[in-house]
């Protein structure tokens, strides 16, 4: 029963202003992650840019791009060299004024050319202060999936959608055994010294009780660093000097990690220094966790109809 | 927006053999908590009786009752003299061959004389090695509830719910802002050392993530104490001596506790000892913590009808 393990490495990184700049940093971190034997490497989400999202700027809409283009063209490259799978989160430009926050798995194995295996939209979108993807998103359409990749089945989702247990659970149920979760969330810096500590605790226990609830790896990553918000964007979008007090913009916070299938954290990166983080899957541990704590056996399937309701009141 | 706070105990204690001795126990202690102030005060899971389900033996449905039944009779003097509301987990007998493992709400402001405001009957049932319940409960037909008591809106689930986020879910969307977990939960003495500290820290974390996801406070009672699982109750049912070397039966692990509505542990009790555990909630802090992390207004349910299916392939 026992099988290959699979090296997955997450790349937390920060994001420069270039948008050029991100990808040749992406590239040389794949590139390095590949070399260290990873198979299975995830980059944080929307790793092309800094945080656009901090403001509702329609000139910043420039930074989508199709997919398949232009970032999903230089990994695959990589993609096939190294025999990898890799998960790239993108701003997607799907048709003038239709935008998505959209992960790309792509994979050596494909069929395609291009070697996108599988896209998946995000589910859901959050919208609070500094986070304002509802003016840069549509929700996507394409519900949760799971990919049976060259380096086993996978699914994946992004950020906001770590809060929701339905998400993960749907992601499992198509037969995802690895979740992977890219993500750009950090501390309003007036708020880090109060409130700092529980969020990240929150939202790291969240996704550890995912990996629990659903018997699966969960792999999260994160990007890392202070981003102002006023950031120009490969120097067209001029918005003067902008409040660069330590106060505003978001302080990334980091701290990726991989939980094994009962929600241990096997390895956890830094809150504020960039780095690569792996660990080696062993795909036989998904199965046995499941037999040792067989929640997926009792689920009552009859009685969860009232989850697809906004209220039950 | 401010309200009364509402302060909340949980009764951490070990059974004995004698069922009466349990009741007796479990009077004295909601007598203490209620003159401490505590309007709601929950029980452990079947805390009637030692942990019966290690074993299987027909014997042992003689341990059942009525709700209404005695239990619930002691219980609710207590409620109208100390103006409560309180969780009580019992092994029910509603119907000759028929058993649930279900959970009664008493308010001393319901209209009904037996001050039951609301039955529960536990939905998700484990059958492990020496947690055979499929043996002696069948699973809930009331689906998940919550109730509005004169202490706030609550739901209960019962132990082996706590692993399912959907149970959680639904219960928070019937409007319950705190969920309370009677539970049976232990180490196998054998496996304790090697996985004993991760088998609590998931079942802790999980219940947090329900708190988190929800916004929901989460207050979850366990047993404490060594339980051989052959013990004679009522003195009717003899087995000889038993096995009692030390690595024989369940030591329950106890670590009550009350996380608030974002998965923060408010206060925890020991693994070891007895003890009555007390939290002041803030009605006001579920709707603060929903508009901070708004999950409920953003959930998918366009696209959660999968959770109704056994599997996805």
């Amino acid at each position: 029963m026992s099988a290959a393990l699979t090296r997955v490495a997450l790349i937390q990184m920060s994001c420069e202003p270039s948008t050029e700049a991100n990808l040749a940093k992406a590239v040389a971190r794949v590139r390095e992650a590949a070399q260290a034997g990873a198979k299975l490497i995830c980059l944080p989400e929307l790793f092309r840019a800094q945080y656009f999202c901090q403001r509702e700027d329609h000139a910043l809409f420039s930074v989508a791009e199709p997919i398949p283009g232009p970032s999903t063209a230089a990994l695959s490259e990589l993609v096939r060299e190294y025999s990898l799978v890799v998960v790239a989160s993108l701003f997607e430009r799907r048709a003038p004024g239709l935008y998505h926050n959209t992960a790309a798995i792509l994979d050596y194995a494909s069929d395609r050319p291009d070697n996108i295996a599988a896209v998946y939209r995000k589910m859901h979108i959050p919208d609070d202060p500094l986070y304002y993807e509802k003016f840069y998103f549509t929700p996507g359409d394409l519900g949760f999936s799971a990919q049976k990749t060259s380096a086993g089945p996978i699914g994946t989702l992004v950020c906001w959608d770590q809060w929701y247990p339905e998400a993960a659970r749907l992601t499992a149920l198509h037969g995802a055994e690895t979740l992977f979760y890219p993500t750009a969330i950090g501390w309003h810096p007036s708020e880090k010294a109060e409130f700092g500590e529980r969020q990240y605790d929150a939202w790291q226990t969240i996704q550890r009780a995912h990996a629990i609830a659903n018997g699966v790896y969960v792999c999260s990553v994160n990007r890392v660093g202070h981003e102002h918000g006023d950031v120009d964007h490969e120097r067209t979008l001029m918005r003067g000097p902008g409040d660069h007090t330590p106060a505003s913009g978001l302080e990334f916070w980091g701290g990726s990690f991989i939980a094994d299938p009962f929600g241990r954290v096997l390895v956890q990166a830094s809150h504020d220094k960039e780095e690569i983080l792996y660990a080696d899957l062993d795909p036989a541990e998904v199965e046995t966790t499941r037999q040792h704590w067989p929640f997926l056996r009792d689920r009552r399937i009859d009685a969860y109809g009232g989850i697809t309701k906004r209220f039950l009141d």
